[in-house]
């Protein structure tokens, strides 16, 4: 084994919020050090009797690592790998016997030798004092997280949009968002500095929190390359940020997408290298100072229903969480851990890798189902050629008429190269009810309020949309980063069929076109 | 179906936290509805395709409800019960698609059914709009309640002694114990009224929470009979307290302990109607307002790794703590939820409660071990009839020398009618060590200083049990209801077999014996 020449994280304590530096470890934990003193009868615990737990044997039937599924005729493949998890079982291997019994806030640590390995391959950190803590998915984890470093009054940097959950966990604590403006990766580097450096204090204390999605966020859709991160992550080293990297969709990272490509089934066998080289990396591989706290989970590379995921993060944050976890929710599900662990003994780590490049491609795939029908339903013209103000990526024109005259600008968007989905700009500046409709409020208002207008028409439609004021980040007030002129929504690709991405798309399309080009009148319903 | 007579609860949501009262639906959460509409394509939802979970079908092997095992022989029985959940079936059946997704925070509702039967066949609540929730277990619940009721500067009322993972919860909170006096029954709500009409405003506000271990109240031991839940009810309708019921014992309840009585087997066959009629019931039955906040659990009925667990409460604490549960933990794990769903679907409500009445018998019977083992080493004499000051229950002497002089009072007890513990006072003023021992420290400092020394010998003496002071609750400073002369310690009669109990308390005894005869002396080691 060669020396570890990684420094250790610096001391970064002084970010542990009241609470955080108050818990103290359980004291019935520091009796299970007893119990291993050889001869001891133990009257300490209060563990029931495992003999009474009223199971023998769990099993499960799961597909090879290497399945390749049909995207298109969506059924589970024939083969399948069966394995048992035994009452009782020999160390290291799991039994069902611990898995149904109390094992403390760490859960169970077998767990955790294949998360190491992982790390270590895909995304070694930069120092050398990480560790790793089982939690109960990343919306648990994000709690515990907020818990750790937050007090009320607090803001949060983050994306100019903001998964609605994760705001959810902190606006009731009396913390506000900081959003940052940023472009198709992501946050700018510069308006993240030049926000630290003219923080007003009168709002409260200078953020210190970063909450990012790097790879598709949801809802932007925006993925960071290396230069980004590298650039991000050194304005946080100067203003003493910590990075809290929430990564759902790292195994979810694709190629470009390129107008007119003809749409490509599924690679017929897992191209591992490729899938490896086009990965986006973790902040952990360039945080020499221990400053990222990176969530991992099942969810999207297993299954969600498991609630399982993890931390990595310095050692000093890991014993705080592990403190909060004892009292929060103690460790995830043991039926969770049993299955998950045994599954990841099957395949191995490098069979999980080989698992998610096929997913990986199926999504792609999926994306590129919705990205075709919508190029199949608007003419997508580039940004930089469509001469529309504040357009971003590709703008979506009403497919061209005979008499070859070029119609509004309906909607514009990046087509992502991560994640689960596309954000679209709605251009309401170009629709034809939009210059008379509220003329009174501000541009903010009437956004949002011809925003809610437009999406109950488009559930008229039969069409189902995210409207994009549930991502707006809570200042207290309005939208600092508001678009004049602009709304947004959002599309997952993740989930419908083929043939229900091609018809949806068609009756968004439609619809839009009509309104856009004034085919159909909307403004008495206005 | 006859119409329901019960009241609704009344309003108690002053109650609420400012945290609680902050929060707000997960807008995404309101999507869920329009995917309903017939003939409407979803892109909002942003869930990952289920075809593409790696998972076939999932099965289990359970004991059959009417097992009844062998305390001496302990061994999964021959016979079981498999069932495997398949990868899809027909509603309101188990089907493991939709514990591998995303549900919400309310999890798998179907589960909401059994608990429901459960609930209103053994505890049914004396309001009528009553509502159930799950969660990842009491630990979990514990917190969420926190979250729901309690500010920083609070304080909870509690029994003398207190569960410290409860307390771990709520003292980096700011939050604060406020102790009441009890005997064999718990909480003495003439003390609990008195603590209240008399509370001392400069402490804080007045406490609005109790939090109670009715049944083998953990470490006390103690068990609530319907006389006392009442008169406590009562209690706190009068100073609007909030009671939060922590059952986890509720299903091991037994008949009192008889000194002498041969140890019995356990009965070869569930006596179920026995078993229910010795059930002590809950604060539910009596709870006419809705300010009991019910927490049950799987942990000791089936198994503590499931992590799963419910709260019974009126529909707004209810909903308050779904709200808390969509950014706190989403719902417990689908893996748990179909295991346990099918278990229950096999066995059925009656199977479960079948299932518990030989389980209670199981404890019962190491109860039994127990209370035997020290009736075989010391002299077990009633309270009433010892002589002995501040003794509780069984008084334990040394065993009668030839001479018939009676030694000094050891240790005295409550046999427990309930749970998996016994609370034993140690009579530290009759120790011959005690006089001598550090006289310049007060009482309290001396016992615990007294209590740690003796808590390493009993080490040496290869016996683990768990120190009194580790259940003191913490009220800022010293235990405002320290008994003077006397330590604690708790014995668990959960977890070893007969073997070990009879060896463990052999050497306990022994060690104990020795020393308050005189016949070591440990002051040197002092």
């Amino acid at each position: 084994m060669t020396a570890d020449t990684r420094p250790n994280a610096v001391d970064l304590s002084h970010h542990l919020s009241l609470l955080a530096r108050s818990r103290h470890p359980s004291p019935l934990k520091d009796l299970i050090r007893y119990m291993g003193v050889k001869g001891i009868i133990s009257f300490a615990g209060g563990l029931p009797a495992a003999d009474f737990f009223p199971m023998h044997s769990l099993s499960a039937s799961i597909y090879p690592a290497n399945t390749v599924l049909d995207p298109e005729h969506p059924s589970p493949p024939s083969q399948s790998v069966e394995f048992t998890i035994p009452r009782r079982a020999a160390a290291p291997a799991y039994d069902l016997e611990r898995g149904l019994q109390y094992v403390g806030g760490r859960g169970l640590t077998d767990l955790e030798v294949p998360i190491r390995a992982l790390t270590e391959k895909l995304w070694p950190p930069a120092y050398a004092d990480w560790d790793v803590l089982l939690n109960n998915g990343s919306t648990d984890g994000w709690i515990k997280i907020l818990t750790l470093l937050v007090e009320s009054g607090d803001h949060i940097i983050c994306d100019s949009q903001i998964y609605p959950s994760a705001q959810a966990g902190f606006v009731p604590m009396g913390v506000k968002a900081f959003p940052i403006a940023g472009d198709g990766e992501g946050v700018s580097p510069e308006a993240l500095a030049k926000g630290l450096e003219e923080w007003d204090e009168s709002r409260g204390r200078r953020p210190r929190v970063m909450y990012t999605v790097p790879v598709g966020q949801n809802p932007l859709g925006t993925t960071m390359g290396p230069a980004r991160r590298k650039s991000v992550y050194d304005v946080c080293v100067k203003y003493d940020v910590i990075i809290i990297e929430d990564d759902p969709y790292c195994m979810l990272q694709f190629p470009p997408y390129v107008v007119g490509q003809q749409p490509t089934p599924p690679a017929p066998k897992a191209d591992v290298d490729a899938f490896l080289s086009n990965m986006s990396n973790s902040f952990l591989t360039i945080d020499t100072q221990g400053r990222v706290i990176r969530m991992d989970t099942f969810s999207k590379t297993l299954f969600p229903g498991a609630r399982l995921g993890w931390f990595t993060c310095n050692a000093m944050f890991a014993e705080r969480l592990l403190r909060g976890t004892e009292v929060q929710t103690q460790g995830p599900s043991g039926f969770s851990e049993v299955i998950t662990g045994e599954l990841l003994n099957k395949w191995g780590v490098d069979g999980f890798i080989e698992w998610n490049t096929n997913l990986c491609e199926q999504y792609r795939v999926r994306r590129d189902w919705m990205l075709d029908a919508l190029a199949a339903a608007f003419d997508l013209v580039p940004a930089e050629d469509a001469g529309v103000p504040g357009a971003i990526g590709l703008v979506a024109f009403p497919k061209l008429k005979a008499n070859g005259r070029r119609g509004p600008a309906i909607i514009s968007f990046v087509p992502p190269v991560g994640g689960m989905f596309i954000w679209c700009k709605a251009h309401y500046d170009t629709h034809p009810a939009w210059a008379g409709f509220q003329p009174d409020r501000t541009d903010q208002e009437r956004v949002r309020a011809f925003e809610e207008k437009f999406w109950i028409r488009l559930v008229d439609a039969l069409i189902l949309v995210t409207p994009g004021w549930y991502f707006s980040p809570w200042e207290g007030g309005g939208h600092s980063l508001h678009e004049e002129g602009s709304g947004h929504f959002r599309l997952a690709f993740s989930y419908e069929p083929k043939a229900n991405v091609d018809e949806g798309i068609r009756r968004l399309a439609d619809m839009m076109t009509k309104e856009w080009t004034g085919a159909v009148d909307i403004s008495a319903g206005l």
